[in-house]
């Protein structure tokens, strides 16, 4: 086939399901360019790892180039797309260029959701992006190099209050790893201060954190927390954030660093297909993950609204992203075949949550897990799915270090040429 | 002693300098506060290997807290000092703060110097902080996409031109290492460039590259230089630098992307002093490293205007940096008991250089080395100064996987969401 008449398929996001869905389609009839904001494919399960300063931002991403260097029927582009155009079949993006397209894969994730309140993002930032880890590692950092330079008590109390808003999976990390920081990695490091005595606060609106594990399994988790200093707030929601704290009810709580790991919302992009979406933003799905309207438009991670058999929706983890990615791939290839195109099943492989320094919960079918055994575990699969060979042993190789020294290696704030600013100067 | 009565030593930088005058002084009678703009101490003979996307930047930094945590006579004070008032003995901070002082070591080095033409820095920036190196490494990254997306030849050259002004032992770096990575590490990556045919210069001023070694030493740099595909320039100035290219006598090369790497300035702090300083703005010191009509104030590292017993400046490296920190530790205890103080001495342990992958050269007294076996011992003795066990163990993971693979770590670009911008719009 030429290059004319080879079909021309773009896929807008390198995330699990973008890059998935592209492997996949290594030997396809196809032309695929590829789109992402970023030159690299992001490991986001271990983003908050960055964000609290054991890892370093290139440790868990990889330049997408690199990846797909040999699979010679893909083109890499960075830049943002603004707009999909369903019917004339292009992709707008930022620097206005317009893409055509004969297949469309959208898999452009989730972003933050303020359930209302977008005012709120400036005081409690969200971790999506290398960007926003480095930003978060920065402010927490700053926000102990602020006490120990603060005259006042309250105003150190405050720069030492540490609120993480939403008890899934990414606030239980972050709460546990701060704790510790607090705790033990900066213990003795400063002279004004005593680092111990910094509060970090989870808070969760739901009757327990981490939701979709068994109740048990949420219990010692709980306790975990609890034992590492963390202080766990459920059934109780924000009502009100500034620069200065937040309000749980008619209590106003004086903070200087609030971390937002709470409501999540699909990627606007889905909004430009003119098709239904859920409540959450993402876009309803046919069973083989296209758009109803548009056969040759697929959803895949984040984006898709997908049930499973139960009933249940398919959880936002990188598991179910990469299933959609490699079952997309599948039916584009029996729709270029001219066949019908399979229904997509999300296989459960389980479900881990680390909380801590060697503390995490496993929930495999039958299989529960709690405390070290279950770390090493999630550690076992994080290190393996990592993407290359070089990260996965570098990673390792960290880990191991700040794991025996409760040291972290990458305690480093970058973009803070200036010194402590009063809150309202903070970005 | 009790602490009213103990001297206040205020060390201003932690650089080499300034840090390992601290390190010497741990059992001194004093109050010592380090003061430094970041929050880390940086190993800056590496950090072109961060602008060049070899090393992750918490690799070659560890947090100044950390690393004197355990002297229990500093404070760290994250701060930038804009002025010294010697008459007051005050150091004055840039939110205000005034820190009093009894002694006072200015140790805040050097920073690039345009020779007058200031116009260029936002055009051809510098190396000096780890903000520098990833600012540096997103530009780098960006013009091979740039050069990929641009349909237009001309333009398309420019973004594949590179240039480095200064000969010295970062602009060699810089210049080996941009040669890999557009020959090997990005060869088979783009689909629209061959970023082999990419252009790296290396302009040098004076009659040869790293003038500081034998000549025959240089030959042999600039020879292995032109094999890595690095087009040398010796005995040409740079006349003009703008946005769009540099001007060499009367020829204007297009170019989009141009590092500086030639003058040094030191940093405006010397100034503040009232005390004469030489062309590069360096303090004139006593042989023990005082300030004539100041003796309660030491200056050391590149910010100290020091002669070797040959008559020859003490070159601005790190050794030599160390050597004057331990002895500026050394006169003020002398100082501190009455003694008279002893006058610098600055020992030559030799010079080293690296060319790029498994190439080096170095000279030490009647030895000259070149080639694999220089580059081994370069490497051994980077990775052996490296503060703290952790950074030169996975410098060394890292560095060897980047040699064999050629590939190298940290192609991540950071702070860059945006597509391609015209070069006008760049920072």
């Amino acid at each position: 086939m030429s290059e004319a008449t080879t079909p021309h398929l773009v896929v807008v996001g390198g995330g699990f399901a973008g890059l998935w869905a592209t492997r996949a389609l290594a030997k396809a009839p196809l032309r695929i360019t590829l789109l992402d904001r970023h030159n690299h494919h992001l490991f986001q399960p271990l983003l908050y790892q960055v964000a609290t300063a054991g890892l370093s931002a290139p440790d868990i991403a990889a330049p997408l180039r690199h990846i797909l260097r040999a699979q010679k029927n893909v083109e890499v582009r960075l830049g943002t797309a603004v707009d999909v155009k369903p019917d004339a079949r292009q992709v707008q993006l930022s620097d206005g260029t317009l893409l055509a397209y004969d297949y469309l894969l959208l898999a452009t994730g989730a972003t933050h959701g303020y359930f209302g309140h977008g005012e709120w993002a400036a005081h409690a930032p969200g971790l999506k992006t290398l960007d926003d880890a480095l930003r978060l590692r920065r402010r927490l950092l700053l926000a102990f190099e602020r006490a120990e330079a603060e005259p006042d008590p309250e105003e150190r109390a405050a720069w030492l209050s540490f609120a993480i808003v939403g008890g899934g999976p990414t606030g239980v990390e972050l709460a546990g790893t701060m704790a510790e920081i607090a705790r033990h990695t900066l213990k003795n490091e400063f002279r004004h201060i005593d680092s111990r005595l910094a509060t970090v606060r989870l808070i969760e609106a739901g009757p327990r954190v981490l939701p979709s594990f068994p109740p048990d399994l949420t219990d010692k988790a709980q306790r975990h927390l609890a034992s590492l200093g963390v202080e766990v707030l459920t059934g109780t929601a924000v009502s009100h954030v500034d620069a200065t704290g937040y309000r749980l009810g008619d209590r106003f709580v004086p903070a200087r660093t609030i971390i937002w790991a709470a409501g999540v919302t699909a990627s606007p992009l889905a909004a430009s297909l003119g098709v239904p979406l859920d409540r959450a933003g993402r876009v309803e799905v046919t069973p083989d993950l296209s758009v109803p309207a548009h056969p040759e438009i697929f959803i895949g991670g984040d984006l898709a609204a997908v049930r499973r058999e139960n009933g249940q929706p398919v959880p936002g983890v990188a598991p179910a992203a990469k299933q959609m990615g490699r079952h997309i791939a599948k039916a584009l290839q029996a729709r270029l075949r001219g066949q019908t195109t399979p229904a997509f099943r999300y296989r459960d492989y389980g479900n881990l949550a680390t909380i801590g320094r060697m503390a995490a919960i496993v929930h495999i079918g039958r299989l529960k897990l709690s405390g070290v055994l279950a770390w090493w575990f999630w550690l076992a699969a994080h290190i393996y799915f990592l993407v290359g060979f070089r990260n996965r042993f570098v990673v390792l190789v960290n880990w191991a270090m700040a794991y025996w020294s409760y040291q972290r290696a990458a305690r480093i704030i970058l973009g803070a040429p200036e010194p402590p600013a009063p809150p309202d100067q903070d970005d």
